[in-house]
């Protein structure tokens, strides 16, 4: 459901409709010096998605760190996919190498189970926002009690999972009469998923096999959040979580699924990179002619992380010869047999050829006209609240080979806002 | 020899002792609006490395970068180690994916070598700056024809191949009557090397035998610029060249040229570090207890290249988390089969254990106490014209292996001013 600009992003959200099953729920804490000696201040969302369909399948995908934090581990022991009926999510504290953060994580998917009466072991409990910090029980649990009493919308509850994103994101699909897919997406930094990556809950009323979601949540991760790259690093944290209550009463095949999903997850990563911290532009790199789908990803991956890339993109830059550089570092390091021949290589950037037969293929004029179009690509990074459109810086680094699908990847440009935002966040 | 507080940076590098039987000259040139229609006015140094001794030797390593430049083609042509006389090197332009670039590199070392009266097949024409433009044949050739009246310092010649360098970088070491060992160096962005760096030249006046110099020489660079990351990309150009005059008649081997080597070369890596574009630490990353020298050097490049980790050490934010999180990610990357155990971690900064058992060990004071300690590790990063020495951010992470040398990478943080530096590069 694409946004409109007759309306406000909040109420292009508030359209968004609530698979049948489904229920969001959301309260805050706040933390004052004197309730905590010592401790900085804080605020701190706690929301809940609740299934209230006993068969409702779940599916998932993590972070692969090898330093997975309390949330990725108890999503581990509940072995997925399989049955889940509710899930807790804060902000504020990542529950990261805190001690005993894995007994807190599963105490409070008990205390959360109790309160909305399912299963403890098929309620999660996930965390974002800080590393090291321990979560503060108490106050977590006090709040518990009383949140089955605070239902709110979809946009609510994506925005109450927020950290340092600038606006909620979240992104549906429906048929009239046929099931619905909504997703639910927070995600503005520490964004490099493999196998999966920042938070994101998918829910559907369509009756999903539980090997059938897994399967297809990971086609469609692999297509949306694994193609972007924003830090070059996968988070301790990272998580998609994918639901099925079944509540329509309609069997919806892989295929079928797929199609429903793609377009959503989609909307969702693109809002991911748009809103990055400190994002001033979204660079996208298409990698063509490369036989070799993970060496090619790997390469796109590389240009759109090389921060001589990233700030020539900031500064509306058209720099070849920073491309030219990280592709033929990418190369030597990803590359090492020599399976692609680095001669063939064109590339182009906003569908003008630059480089060719081993040199520049650009005048002063057509360098003018690139900076310009990059200019007005440009975002404004301390906007917050809402996505802004601008289109994306795209380049097409081809290599000439016969075989293969383009590979996509996306990235965002590097900015005076992000290193702002990132030298300061814990402030 | 190291640098007197009481004396300028500029006259600590006129004491740098000239190693017998080399000179070196400079000149430059300026190109206007109206001499270029079309071009951006620009300045360009040209300056000249010669050894007046026909039995000079020499040794060199390269970028392997998939798209090296045109002097890097014409360095391999060259078929070091073996017998080299002269090396003309201009700044501003890198003569990288210019058409022709091979054949113009030619044809200076030529006209060079004939000037100077030396063989053309033992003369280099080396190259950094913008890529993609082509070299002003003319304007060059032209200031060729004087070059050689206009003999200069070390000092002066490593101010005319810099680019972006905060200052000159000359080292050198010598024994009362024994040979002597030089080096000039630039270099500020760009550099992750892994078989060669940025621009190096050294040259000594002992005799060495061609292949103990390009052995020394790998073994050397190995411990000082291959231990350095600042962009994390291998730049198209890169390249360190020794040479050896033999003028004292005092033959060196291996290991003693290694010993007036290496300290040498170290305090040219970091001050290329410490000079870095926009640096204001040098982040010094020890990774322990990892027998693979070679994933111990990936995983400690990781770190000090992660945007995160950087952004926190310009904030003067001892940030355990992010730490973790870049080390997690380099361990599923790079050592895919799980050789290294990551619950055995370390983690030391300043020589204050901050992480042990899979936890922080850190209280708000010891938290204040390392930021202040990073807030007095800080340069200025816009002050030019000599280094600042405030010392490292020192990070140790053991892996409690038993095995192995200690690998140690030099990386800097991410800055307001490298973004500045980086966004306006060519303007």
């Amino acid at each position: 459901m694409s946004w409109d600009s007759s309306e406000s992003w909040e109420q292009h959200l508030d359209q968004c409709p609530v698979p049948r099953g489904f229920r969001f729920f959301r309260t805050g804490i706040r933390f004052s010096p004197e309730e905590r000696p010592g401790a900085s201040p804080y605020a701190m969302n706690i929301s809940f998605l609740l299934s209230d369909s006993p068969g409702t399948t779940a599916a998932a995908v993590a972070t692969q760190n090898r330093y997975p934090g309390a949330p990725v581990q108890l999503l581990r022991e509940r072995r997925l996919p399989g049955p889940l009926r509710g899930i807790l999510i804060n902000n504020k504290v990542a529950n990261v190498a805190a001690p005993g953060g894995l007994e807190t994580a599963r105490r409070l998917a008990a205390a959360a189970a109790l309160q909305f009466g399912i299963p403890e072991h098929q309620t999660l409990s996930v965390s974002t926002g800080v590393i090291g910090w321990a979560l503060p029980w108490e106050p977590m649990v006090s709040a518990l009690t009383t949140l089955d009493t605070h239902e709110c919308s979809p946009r609510q509850f994506a925005e109450a999972i927020m950290t340092t994103d600038r606006y909620p994101k979240v992104a549906w699909s429906t048929a009239p009469g046929g099931p619905i897919m909504m997703g639910a997406a927070k995600g503005a930094g520490m964004i490099e998923p493999d196998m999966a990556t920042m938070l994101g809950f998918f829910t559907t009323d369509a009756v999903v096999a539980p090997e059938v979601l897994q399967e297809t949540l990971k086609r469609v991760v692999e297509r949306s959040f694994n193609a972007l790259s924003v830090d070059g690093d996968q988070s301790t944290s990272d998580m998609v979580i994918a639901l099925a209550s079944g509540a329509t009463g309609v069997s919806v095949g892989s295929r079928e699924l797929e199609k429903m999903w793609q377009p959503v997850a989609d909307e969702l990563a693109l809002e991911i990179v748009r809103n990055g911290e400190g994002t001033a532009h979204v660079l996208e790199v298409t990698v063509r002619g490369v036989a070799d789908r993970s060496l090619a990803r790997k390469v796109g991956r590389h240009v759109v992380n090389s921060p001589l890339v990233k700030t020539a993109v900031y500064g509306n830059d058209p720099n070849i010869g920073r491309i030219l550089g990280a592709l033929g570092s990418a190369l030597h390091r990803y590359d090492p047999r020599g399976t692609v021949d680095p001669r063939e290589l064109t590339i182009t950037i906003a569908d003008c050829p630059v480089y060719r037969d081993g040199a520049f293929q650009i005048d002063k004029s057509t360098e003018q006209r690139l900076s310009a179009l990059l200019a007005a690509r440009s975002m404004d990074p301390e906007l917050r609240g809402y996505p802004q459109d601008n289109g994306t810086v795209a380049m097409v680094l081809d290599f000439g080979g016969a075989a293969g699908e383009d590979v996509r990847v996306l990235g965002s440009d590097l900015s005076y806002e992000y290193i702002r935002e990132n030298a300061d966040y814990r402030t």
